[in-house]
């Protein structure tokens, strides 16, 4: 009987595990939570068939660990279990499967590695229950704020109190540092949520840096009037010079290479047919693979919001409310993983990341990769997320291949 | 004794009805209100002091009448008594209280007219109680619709249990209906409650026509996407095309003589930061004092709108939600009026109003004519609302000269 293929294979574990939700449509499993129990039993069954031991930290990370060598430095693989409310059954939970089945054809095909491998499902990388996320990889790195652990959700349950149900230690959190002349690096392969590849016509791409992100409040302000009786000339209409704004933010990002920017959200006052606009508050975001470039961007945008109040006579407040550095991938990574993607038949298509994932916060410890893979229609975060099985696919063949690739540890 | 200055009697009686409101900032005075029956007892109070006859029609119309010789016709003057919530002193009643006090004048000076005049103070033109309005005018031209009095306040009274209430016998409307051939004309004098005036730096002004009106409501729809990770050149942004719509409105109106133009309300989904945004929907108006010119400018945006949604790629549905026609002043009207502003010294400075006033629903039973005088800052509907005792005193000058310029009635 031959081996099935291992993107149908996968699909079947992510089928079981897209039961572990709670009711609705899509999947709904917040940590710490009877879904994440469900999950992670699912998980163990599937890294116990590929021959891995499995424990769970106190953080509520699952680890299937491959052993190496005596005194081999580790690989580590993986991504989150959880998902947004009525999300899809691929964002983080794949990169769990497909690891966990790139381990296993490597046991199956009798492969030796000089190093162990880790596959990490780590517990909130979404930040949906609780107001914080990534403690599991910051508590790998060392970077996780205790203070954290008093935070609550929606019920007032705090994060040490879920944790403690779930039965983790949450003040052992410190001890599970990992040391990182123990680390080989880190791989994670997610969906990249975005239609680039799929548009390319590419089944998977390699990341070259999870953006930073900035927002900026503004309010503009001018004269709400009557909109029957305000002649044109005298009207100070703040929705007229946010709507400038909103075109100058889109030529901008059109225009640079690598920058995305978007104003998403936009309240109008006082919001009657009959009132001209008195005041508009807006929501900018920026996103790059380089803060350098980033910063730039919001100068320039910065100085074209002033540049269009001065000129209609409205007030103009602008604050950075949020400030997020890019990630950079490890060159060697990038090289690597580009090498074994070309080594299969892959184009070697690199695109920068404009959403948050595990690896920035993996970062802080080691080296990071990230390969993507393609997704129907760049839909995430939705019921309709999918990725084909054939992507699966390659993404296992190129998983087993960079391991098979990757220097042994230098002693 | 000298007489005091028309300007301040004129204010001294306003600073008494705008006690006659419920409490909070500003005058509140809605129709068939405790606040309305006390606004009828003063202006009763200042109608007699002027020698006028005063009766309340069954539209809750207060009724200030000079006869005139036997058989001859009747002008008529007035506004309306009713104020929006937290308005001002002014708007509505102080073209109540001004022709009365001319007609005083006038009985002082011994001045005899060739014809009946009647100075009438409506019970509601702002429509904030019930979801009609111009029920006195309406009522005087036949235009009424009896069906409305059926139409219930956030309390769920009728118009018509509230009428009863205060005194009045609502099915007896129909009989209230003047004879065009009796009525000399109409003459309304009212704040601007807009800039031009004070703007141009003249205390009183003539109006050539109440606008016509009409709204659109339109949807833009694009494609929401995550903002990190859809690319610049793949969005379908439908607030990048709101705004590209909202500019073209303000640029068509700006360069169009007379045309008012305004999105006033816009509705961003799904709104989130770090979300493309998918659909806006907003509303547009557009004003004009002619309807031709009104008609093509909806069909220039509407065209705009259609182009836009073109060149992005998102779809619009665009109607219109509200229409109403422009009302003319007449002619002879405006020239009437025009001449003694001119015999008075004041310049003739001729504007459209943007606003509906009682003479929209007079124009169905008479010629109309208007004057505004300058409010500051072109505040209304608000507590600030003000109007200087040197306009008004204007004003009442001006309405004495246009009463005595008056064309005795052609037999």
């Amino acid at each position: 009987m031959s081996a099935p293929d291992p993107g149908i294979a996968a699909q079947a574990w992510l089928d079981r595990l897209a039961q572990c939700s709670a009711p609705g449509p899509g999947v709904t499993r917040l940590p710490f939570t009877p879904e994440h129990r469900a999950a992670l039993d699912v998980l163990c069954d599937l890294m116990q068939q590929a021959g891995l031991a499995v424990t769970l930290d106190d953080a509520g990370t699952l680890i299937g660990r491959r052993d190496g060598p005596e005194g081999a430095p580790t690989l580590l693989m993986g991504s989150h279990q959880d998902s947004v409310r009525e999300g899809g059954a691929y964002d983080g939970i794949m990169g769990v499967v497909l690891p966990v089945l790139a381990l296993q054809k490597l046991r199956e095909d009798g492969v030796s590695l000089p190093f162990a491998v880790e596959v990490l499902a780590f517990a909130d990388e979404e930040g949906v229950r609780f107001p914080t996320a990534l403690m599991g990889p910051r508590v790998l790195a060392g970077r996780f704020d205790m203070a954290a652990l008093d935070l609550c959700d929606s019920d007032g349950v705090s994060l040490r109190r879920a944790m403690e149900d779930f039965g983790l230690s949450p003040d052992r959190l410190p001890i599970l540092k990992r040391d990182p002349a123990q680390i080989l690096g880190w791989i994670e392969i997610h969906l990249e949520q975005g239609p680039v590849l799929e548009h390319a016509g590419a089944g998977l791409g390699v990341v070259t840096a999870i953006c930073g992100i900035e927002r900026h409040s503004a309010t503009l302000r001018g004269q709400a009037a009557h909109a029957g009786t305000m002649p044109m000339t005298l009207r100070r209409d703040a929705l007229a010079g946010a709507s400038e704004l909103v075109l100058a933010v889109e030529a901008l990002a059109r225009d640079t290479e690598g920058l995305l920017a978007n104003i998403g959200t936009m309240q109008v006052r006082p919001g009657a047919v009959n009132a001209v606009p008195g005041e508009v508050a807006l929501a900018l975001e920026i996103r790059a693979p380089s803060d350098k470039l980033r910063a730039r961007a919001a100068a320039e945008l910065t100085r074209a919001g002033h540049d269009i109040a001065a000129r209609r006579g409205l007030g103009l407040e602008m604050a950075r409310s949020y400030d997020q550095p890019a990630t950079p991938c490890a060159p060697q990574m990038i090289t690597r993983l580009s090498d074994a993607l070309a080594q299969l038949g892959h184009p070697a298509l690199h695109l920068a990341s404009g959403a948050t994932h595990d690896s920035s916060a993996m970062a802080a410890l080691c080296d990071i990769g990230m390969i993507f893979t393609r997704c129907r229609g760049g839909i995430s975060h939705h019921p309709d997320e999918f990725v084909d099985p054939d992507a699966m696919a390659a993404g296992i063949l190129a998983l087993c291949h960079i391991l098979r690739q990757t220097d042994p540890p230098q002693a």
